[in-house]
């Protein structure tokens, strides 16, 4: 330690290395973890510093988990759901089909328990993990024809990973799993029927409004995915506490931030893709209906096969009813007001 | 200064006090400033504090930015929109009737131009102010009898202030300005027809329910109100970088926690209000629209009034349009079908 680090006040340089699941291209996402980055750069006065990297410049995007566990980096940026694989329960921390909206999964996240029962499964892969990004509710991507009905879906090859996936396949989609720089062409050239990445302002940079006319809504899958800053356990448990405030602090700022922008910068690149043809569409009721059905039949597989899936689910479930009853009193009363009844 | 002051690293200790508009009792608002003071010690290890002092302890609850322009007290936790007869543009800084849910106020203040638009203002006050707490879509208020329709306004002698008042007097309401304290009283004594307070959690505390029946919904002239963290500017200058970095992401993570904690009380009160026989009751698409529409002609007659009004309220009215359209789209689509389509 250098000759300050015992005064009282001064704290140690530390220098950390962070590795995400992002392209530099995605500003929102990158950008969410360079936030924190920044965040605790301006808090320690520049002596408690975290270098950013892109998925596949040390590690590739779906094994940050796995870089943190193993202390290849001290920290990293990603969805809990990319890791399903390791632990079905880990689908709570981002997002489940037919879940929580953004401020839903913040009330759960920071009010009911949620933080703490991610990281009562996370410490067994020696990480802890703090909210840091959230989309909003995503768009249920692109279509080449229309879908009225369930039967329609019958075939459909789509691009659409994870649990969305799973529970389409029930209704007899064919879910295809590809990296965002394949998605246009394979889209373009017919090879699949539809896919789903993001929203406006991201889908808009994979260019999906020039391989299909038609943009359904809603992304039932993902109605509010939070991103996670994940850090090693020795790393955490080395800092002193106003370190592991500051870092704790500037990735709760980072989730609100990252939301904000997203709503800042969607209406505009939704504008911008209606202006060039795009043609909004709605799932109808029978169809987000079935899908509604087979996701709760799925869980009900999933919490028979892992108890810590069951023991987070129970809770999780009832706090879906109750902030569902209140939400459906007075914001959703708000916004359905105002949302179709311009001045 | 004391010895370690000038050692790399170290930072000056600094006490600063902070008064409210709130009483000890609303531990969701007063919460919201111990809060910030409580991340400011943890992140400074202790070095900077503020004391904080609930209203009427040093300064009274309306008085919060007068004691802040003055330096009387370093910050405060107050809405901007108390204090909108020394600038109505501060209504923006909180919420105006039929303006911007919680996610859109954030998506403004943070990416719409609305943080600096209100220190803009704020300058001439000797005050800066960063978003510190935010209610969510606020309830409609209790009603001792129905309210059908706009003649059903006529006469109402509702306890109601700010603007929402001034949209409603135009619709024939007599609107009354009580302090929480004494509006059980004045509704169960029948002195008033109807009171607005806050929402559910807030409701119950001031017993309400015993007062009044008819519970409405939504509270249009709050739909997301903002409470700020207000600071004077000469003890903000005086403050080393690292400080204020502190203080402002402090403010950050108060204001998303606010919300995260109204939405896990709100819809646990709501349920124990329903179980006492409190009716459910949303104001009819009619009043709405007439509402509505006076508080835009409201606005017109503001901005012709105050050049600083207007000069927010034409990008805030195209923010509004753009938000909602988006909004409109994957948020209300996956809210309004969920809501109302139990598993």
């Amino acid at each position: 330690p250098e000759a300050s680090s015992g005064t009282p006040g001064a704290l140690p340089p530390v220098k950390w290395q962070m590795t995400t699941s992002w392209p530099n291209s995605l500003d929102t996402l990158q950008g969410s973890a360079l936030y924190v980055a920044e965040r605790v750069a301006a808090l320690s006065g520049g002596r408690f510093t975290i270098e950013v990297f892109a998925a596949g410049e040390l590690v590739p995007g779906l094994q940050v988990l796995d870089a943190v566990q193993s202390g290849t980096v001290q920290c990293g940026h990603s969805p809990t759901y990319y890791y399903v694989g390791k632990n079905s329960a880990l689908a709570f921390g981002t997002a489940l089909p037919f879940g929580l909206n953004a401020q839903q999964q913040n009330a759960w996240l920071y009010h009911g328990g949620g933080i703490e029962a991610m990281n009562d499964i996370l410490a067994s892969f020696n990480t802890i993990a703090f909210p840091a990004g959230n989309t909003g509710t995503q768009m249920g991507g692109w279509f080449k024809r229309e879908i009225k009905t369930v039967a329609d879906l019958q075939g459909l090859k789509m691009r659409i990973p994870g649990l969305g996936g799973q529970v389409l396949s029930r209704l007899g989609v064919n879910p295809q799993i590809l990296p965002g720089g394949e998605v246009f062409l394979a889209l373009e050239r017919g090879a699949i029927d539809a896919a789903e990445w993001v929203g406006p302002y991201d889908d808009e940079k994979l260019g999906l409004h020039k391989a299909a006319p038609f943009y359904y809504a809603p992304g039932w899958w993902e109605p509010g995915a939070t991103l996670h800053l994940m850090i090693n356990l020795d790393a955490w448990n080395q800092l002193p506490p106003p370190y592991q405030a500051m870092v704790q602090t500037a990735a709760a700022e980072a989730n609100q931030n990252c939301l904000s922008l997203y709503d800042t910068r969607n209406p505009e690149a939704l504008q911008r893709l209606l202006a060039q043809g795009t043609q909004l569409r709605s799932f109808s009721p029978e169809i987000l209906a079935a899908c509604q059905k087979e996701a709760f039949a799925l869980y009900g597989e999933m919490a028979a096969e892992n108890p810590q899936f069951q023991a987070i689910f129970d809770p999780w479930q009832k706090f879906r009813e109750t902030i569902y009853q209140w939400h459906g009193v007075a914001e959703l009363g708000f916004s359905s007001f105002v949302m179709q009844s311009p001045v």
